[in-house]
């Protein structure tokens, strides 16, 4: 469990996901732990809280999704748009992505894989289905936990145009 | 087809998705056009371009797109975000949103559902999988033909925070 980090209510996870940012998912196998950069996920629940998201077999993450299937979905704002390319654009099969780019991480509570402290906001998740896995890489997740820093939102998320372009969040707007 | 749109390549269709903007669903049942406001979908794969998306049964969309398994997903930018959050916050059973808000419909190249005219992209879709809609609601849909405003990029997309709360696309970064 995050020291630093408090909880945020499980029914609410949608409001931290559904705008689309870049997320950095952790997983953990074999003692293993690993982080992919992903923007093809949506939330499909709202309470409890379930996600669709898609990893591919090509991913080193993707094996140690299906086996453990446990991952941590972290949060990163732009002062992380850096590392979270890089951990985009190299493989854990090569690099040990928490020493290389210098990220913190710490235990779940619920899952093995861990959180990354950096992010401002990480969600627990564990995988409940697999029947769209063979054929659209396709994991349905239950969030069975959320940790968010204690300051104010809106953080200044990333959001991927493709290829180097990245829109960061702008003015937040009632309507 | 859209006189005032130019054809957008199928295969980069994922870039003006995956950063998460709200988007509009347009449908046409029965002669009878509709349109719906959702955040819940993700690019699934980039060529041929696939979907996922969530329509619940509780839309009046939901019944149209199960039976004519076709849709177009609209994309609006912050100019329309009042007439947007009008969308999502009626329901086609009482009214025509078209005529409401003051919203054309153009004719689509490859399913009955309409083009939104003011929308800077429209991308037409049809259903090749409802294998998870009885479960999750949730859709696989193939893009089969994409519009867009022959305007330059980047637009200023609408992103949901959850309740009124709206992020406003900002800077773009190259990172």
């Amino acid at each position: 469990m995050a020291k630093t980090k408090k909880e945020y209510p499980l029914n609410q996870v949608h409001r931290l996901l559904q705008s689309g940012p870049v997320v950095l998912v952790t997983t953990s196998n074999k003692g293993k732990a690993n982080i992919m950069a992903m923007s093809w996920y949506t939330v499909i629940d709202s309470d409890p809280p379930k996600l669709a998201i898609v990893i591919s077999s090509d991913n080193y993450s993707f094996k140690a999704l299906r086996s453990t299937k446990e991952c941590v979905i972290n949060i990163p704002t732009v002062k992380l748009a850096s590392k979270s390319v890089s951990c985009g654009r190299s493989s854990g099969k090569e690099v040990d992505k928490f020493k290389t780019y210098g990220l913190t991480a710490l235990p779940a509570s619920k899952v093995k894989a861990p959180l990354i402290g950096e992010c401002y906001a990480n969600v627990e998740c564990k995988v409940i289905d697999m029947k769209m896995v063979e054929k659209y890489d396709l994991f349905i997740l239950e969030v069975v936990k959320v940790w968010i820093d204690p300051v104010k939102r809106p953080q200044k998320t990333i959001h991927h145009l493709g290829g180097d372009k990245f829109m960061v969040a702008g003015n937040v707007i009632r309507v």
